[in-house]
């Protein structure tokens, strides 16, 4: 503990450590979706094109169900790259919100293949299953956006208030928009699907309250 | 080896190949758990909700297994984090310790699906393999610990001795609790599953002696 | 904000943090291939040599199929690792074109497993479902490579007008030349599986064509 | 290309990066094997600790065969590691010998999975793909130490020529040995499994051999 340079180096390699470990967390996850994705068995006597391609299309439920996943996957990636731009330091309390957004990464292989696998029913557990995953999902990101961008805590650095506030309530937005889907499918399944519909809207509003705000604080 | 700053920091990056490596075998056990939470094959004939639910609760154990297993691996994932931050050399001694400690987390996955496919009756395979699974690990842990603490290896930094102690007697609390555990399980199973609960209580213990051999250390 | 050395220190992190991504999705989508090549099972009352070694000769074909995409996901590794060579920057475009490059990465798996078992027949559904993946991953690369090299969006330093021509026509060859088999083995399967060796030759121009330009320019 | 120190990072970053992407491989090739390790599925009727056990039992040669694979695989890495510990620049082929390695590796878990499945019988099959596996891997650890250890392609720092000699005849004697066991095992099966003990004796010699010729240079 006596070179202070050496320490400074020590602790940001311990805070990318924690970052390339949700990375592999992440790769996984996307990776293994793959594995939904079994490669029809047909005996060899019967084999004929006509017979692969219905088999393909047998497979489309998670076909699709792979895409979905892949993106949002992907997309919660990008999220938290962005986040971690800013972060500066961690604490063990950021190391356990940490795991328990990479527990809901880890469960969208589960909860998408169920849901792709009995899309075509108005059935309400698996869009149940999904819906409840999501917004896990987008909770955790709320939470961690919300300790994270909290100056208190000084894990980050150059995030401006407004722009804390925006991407608050965006997080916010999809929890409880994914939410309300869920709620309004429990009794009435053929409206609940419109739900997320709102979503976009709701991101306009809140993203020209944003751009006031910051010229605002910028007039200041 | 002619130019000294480049290999300290060649050292310096073998030392992180070993830990992102660590990292790489700790993300993959922790998000294999996912693949035992199979998607329940119902055929199209009899698919309804309820049938859905069923299958769900059905799959509970191995749902609260994986969640067990996520929690235990990203447990020792931060142990794991937190020692390597003391961590400033390696030798091949340490690499195998390493290796040992991980085969211990590879193997959690298979003893917590076995553990959690057969929880509910009071048997005995079960419980010995996951117990003697977390000892192992446990047990991995303190020796990991006290190689690298141990101030003559050189392979630490700014590790207290009061803080080593501590840190082992908390490794080794866990090993003797756990073992304990099977042992009165195997004669007793109704009385094995409260052992772990004294687990808490002399971690209190042992964390009011670390706190006074600190003062007693400062004042000296 | 306030630190210039320190953001541009984040900000290469944050670079390498979506090339060391990629690398761990490449690293899954290698080894995954692995899981297709299922140990054969055999009741142990008719175990002998000779049913091992036939077992084997069925497996040859999915031994086939596992080398051929280990060795094309290994290819576009180096061709991944060969671009981000040049890179220096990042936006959220470029991240949204690498994880497309990355689902075809993810996708081969799948089509090669696909191909490979089913590839002794004229068949006409597994060549189209792998070439179409091959082409979807050669058409990423080229567009990847084409919004790295361009200098307007300055992510990318050290690229001669002259290489990023170049390259950009092999990726073309490929995604053309694939696209071509594709089409004439629907009519004519016989002939299709002519079409690639079309590729080398065409490549062997191109170079040519590079090795004059480059002259051109130093001679300017 | 106008700043040589930031080409230099670089340059180590493309360096550092094929390595990452070499241990992400190693991680899934040893965690990838526990998948082997198939929780046995016993009816809930016929649920007794005596029949767990019994299953216990059968699975007991896939546990050796676990077991083997991670520490043979680990010991690779090891060796991997020490290697690249010299390692300052790279090129093409070093990419493409490198990947060859991590072929052997890769395919380590189909290898050992198939031999230690049949291991309680004198079979033919099981012990020679497990062989060929393990000399391909060795070879291809020679020809990567072979090719990184001449001083002609300026890959290397650090390497004294007595060194380069010794750690090439250590990769040979593994080559050379599994080899001759294999050899030996089709003609004389009971005979074949006793040619690995020579290994460690030609090793003992090997050392002594290098010790000397270190002692020889020194004095010079």
């Amino acid at each position: 503990m006596n070179n202070p340079l050496h320490n400074e180096l020590k602790k940001e390699f311990q805070l990318e450590r924690m970052i390339l470990f949700s990375d592999a967390v992440f790769a996984i996850a996307i990776t293994l979706l793959v594995i939904e994705l079994k490669i029809p068995e047909i005996s060899l006597n019967e084999l004929t094109d006509h017979k692969l391609f219905e088999s393909l299309v047998e497979l489309l439920p998670r076909i699709i169900g792979f895409l979905v996943s892949f993106f949002l996957i992907g997309l919660y990636w990008t999220i938290h790259h962005r986040i971690f731009g800013f972060v500066v330091n961690y604490d063990q309390k950021l190391l356990w919100l940490n795991l328990f957004f990479l527990l809901a990464v880890v469960l969208m292989p589960f909860s998408s293949g169920f849901y792709s696998a009995y899309i075509f029913k108005l059935l309400k557990a698996p869009l149940i299953i999904y819906v409840t995953n999501v917004c896990f999902l987008s909770l955790m990101n709320m939470l961690l956006w919300r300790y994270i961008s909290n100056p208190k805590h000084k894990l980050s650095e150059g995030i401006q208030p407004e722009f804390a506030q925006y991407f608050l309530t965006r997080a916010g937005i999809v929890t409880v928009g994914f939410f309300c889907m869920g709620l309004v499918y429990l009794f009435a399944p053929k409206f609940g699907v419109f739900v997320p519909l709102m979503i976009p809207v709701l991101m306009i509003i809140a993203k020209r309250r944003f751009i006031l705000s910051s010229k605002q604080a910028q007039s200041v």
